[in-house]
C-alpha cells in the first residue's frame, strides 16, 4: 500500500501517453497541443508539464514505449545461417517493423521533423541495439573467415548509418514494399562486398 | 516584339518564385497559401495558380531553380587524383552546398515533409546528376585496376542510396560539420572497400 501513490503516478503517466497518441492519429502531431491533452483526460495543463516537460519529451518517451517493446526485431537470428544471410534477414525484419510503424503511426513524419534537431533518448537507445545486432553478425562473418575488419564495432557503426536509405522512416515512405525489398538486397550485397575487405 | 506575352509569363512565374521563397523563409513553409503569395504581389490567386496548380508544383519549381544552378557541385574534378580521392572530394563539394542550401532555406524541411510522398522532377534531375557523376568516377575506379564493378551504372546508383546518411538533408541537420566531414569519410572508406570487390 505504501507504494500506491508512485504505482498511480505511473499509471498516470501511461494514460497521458495513450491519450497523446490517439490525438496525434486523429489530428496530427502539431495540431495537438499539452492543454488539448489534459482537457481530453480531464487534468490540468500543469499536471501534464509535470510528467512531461514539452513536447519532445512526450515523443521521446512515445517512441521509447514503441522502440523498447520491439524487442521481436532483435531476436537471435538462426546461428546456422551465413552472416550475409543473417545480415538480410535483420535489415529486412527491420524495414519490416518500420512499415508497420509508420502505417500504424502516421504522425511520425511530423514527429521527426518536429524534434529534428533533438537527440532523443528512445532514439539513441534504438540505434544502439541496432549496431549491437550488427556487430554480432559481422563478428560471425569474422568467424567464418568472410569479413575482415579491423574493429567490428566501428564497422557496425558505418553500416548502421549506411542503412538509412532503407531503414529511415523519411527516406523509405514514398517506396513500395517491393522496392525497398530490392534495395534492402542490394545494400546488403554491398555491404557484404565492403565487409570482406580488410580495409574496411 | 511578338516574343512580349511569352517573355511576361516567364517574368511573372519568376516573381511568383522568389515571392514565395521570401514569404517561406519568413513564415515557414506551410504557414503560407498560394492565396498569401498572391496578395503579396498583387496578383489574384488564379493568376498563381494559372503558372502553378499546387504548392507541391511551387516546391518543385523552386527546388528546381536551386539545383539546377548548382552546377559548380558537379564541374569536373582532378582527373590526376584517385578515384578514391575523386570520390571523397566529391562527397564533401555536396555535403557543403546541402548544407549551405539548409542555411539559406530553413524551410526546406517542411518542404521536405510536405512533399514526402511525392517524386519532385527537380530531385529527380538532382539525383541523375549525382548518379551520372558517381558513374564516371567509379569507371576511372575501373580504369585504375582499383574497382571491379560488374556494372557502373548499378553501382552507382547503390553508391547514391548509401550516401543518403551524408547528403540528405533530414540526417544531416542535427550534426556539426566536423561530424559530418568525419562521416563523410568513414562512408567513401566503406564504398570505395565496396567497390574493390568484384560482387559489388
Amino acid at each position: 500500500m505504501a507504494r500506491r501513490p508512485r504505482r498511480k503516478a505511473e499509471e498516470t503517466r501511461e494514460d497521458i501517453l495513450s491519450m497523446a497518441e490517439m490525438l496525434f492519429r486523429e489530428r496530427g502531431y502539431v495540431a495537438v497541443s499539452i492543454a488539448d491533452i489534459a482537457g481530453a483526460l480531464n487534468m490540468s495543463p500543469a499536471n501534464v508539464f509535470k510528467h512531461f516537460r514539452s513536447k519532445v519529451a512526450l515523443v521521446d518517451a512515445i517512441a521509447g514505449r514503441h522502440l523498447d517493446n520491439a524487442a521481436e526485431r532483435f531476436i537471435p537470428l538462426d546461428q546456422d545461417m551465413p552472416a550475409k544471410e543473417q545480415l538480410l534477414r535483420f535489415v529486412l525484419r527491420l524495414l519490416e517493423g518500420h512499415l508497420q510503424d509508420i502505417q500504424k503511426s502516421p504522425y511520425i513524419f511530423e514527429m521527426v521533423l518536429s524534434t529534428i534537431e533533438a537527440k532523443l533518448e528512445a532514439g539513441n537507445r534504438y540505434r544502439a541495439c541496432i549496431e549491437e545486432k550488427l556487430g554480432e553478425i559481422i563478428r560471425k562473418g569474422m568467424a567464418e573467415g568472410r569479413y575482415h575488419c579491423r574493429d567490428p564495432e566501428h564497422a557496425a557503426h558505418t553500416v548502421a548509418d549506411v542503412l538509412a536509405c532503407v531503414l529511415h522512416p523519411i527516406l523509405i515512405v514514398r517506396d513500395d514494399k517491393e522496392t525497398l525489398v530490392r534495395r534492402a538486397g542490394e545494400i546488403v550485397g554491398f555491404v557484404d562486398a565492403a565487409l570482406q575487405n580488410s580495409a574496411c
